[in-house]
């Protein structure tokens, strides 16, 4: 199988039951992390067994640097937050994915990484198909 | 001044005091976190007043996607680390600045994040010292 192919790509299990589907993109899946503390994006790229970015062809690293910083930039001017968090950590769940989170002073544990902090807190339904339309819109 | 120079570019002192140089990339300085918890790379882009990856032009965002996927392989070839953790966060200093850290199975908070836990420990100054040019010889 080539690298850069979707082929056998199946997403894992713990990403897709703690998020919503937005709009599949050139590489990646865009989907919401159903987590109402934080406005945070997922982009999960569509290749089999991949864990590190480096790890990816050098043409889908560029697409994936691209559609990160497309994501990046609309959820700054959708929330207006004062910052985005940009990461691919992935020390849990080791399928590539890369964590687009809006941050504000005063959000929960400002300053602090949200990753490990607290509990999640799920949207009410009917939010976060809103908020879901509301990227779609925008991009 | 045009946006893609690195003119009237002057290195934040909280990440200057905290790092050692290790080499300039093209668009990136590459320093060392004085922090022996995890083998820690800081690329800090040479562009001024700029503090969210989105906002470098398309082609500073071409470089910095490869020469932070560039030093992370480097850094886990090196290290032979269980995942590279990759952030662009700036709550605290918002110069914009990557961070690329090599993380183990039972290292000091794993699985959870490296930024805010506990205190930093730093090397001795030899070690620190080889650790970049340990960096150098494979970059």
């Amino acid at each position: 199988m080539l690298p850069g192919s979707r082929k056998g790509f199946v997403l894992d299990p713990r990403l897709e039951g703690e998020s919503l589907p937005v709009v599949w993109l050139g590489l990646c899946e865009l989907r919401i992390r159903d987590e109402r503390r934080w406005p945070w994006l997922l982009l999960i790229p569509q290749r089999p067994g991949v864990e590190e970015v480096h790890d990816l062809t050098p043409l889908d690293q560029a697409m994936l640097s691209f559609e990160t910083n497309l994501v990046s930039k609309t959820l700054k001017e959708l929330t207006g937050c004062t910052k985005i968090n940009c990461a691919a950590l992935g020390n849990i769940v080791r399928q590539l994915h890369v964590h687009v989170v809006a941050r504000n002073e005063n959000d929960p544990g400002w300053p602090g990484p949200v990753w490990g902090h607290g509990v999640r807190e799920p949207y009410r339904r009917e939010d976060l198909h809103q908020f879901a339309e509301k990227i779609r819109a925008r991009l």
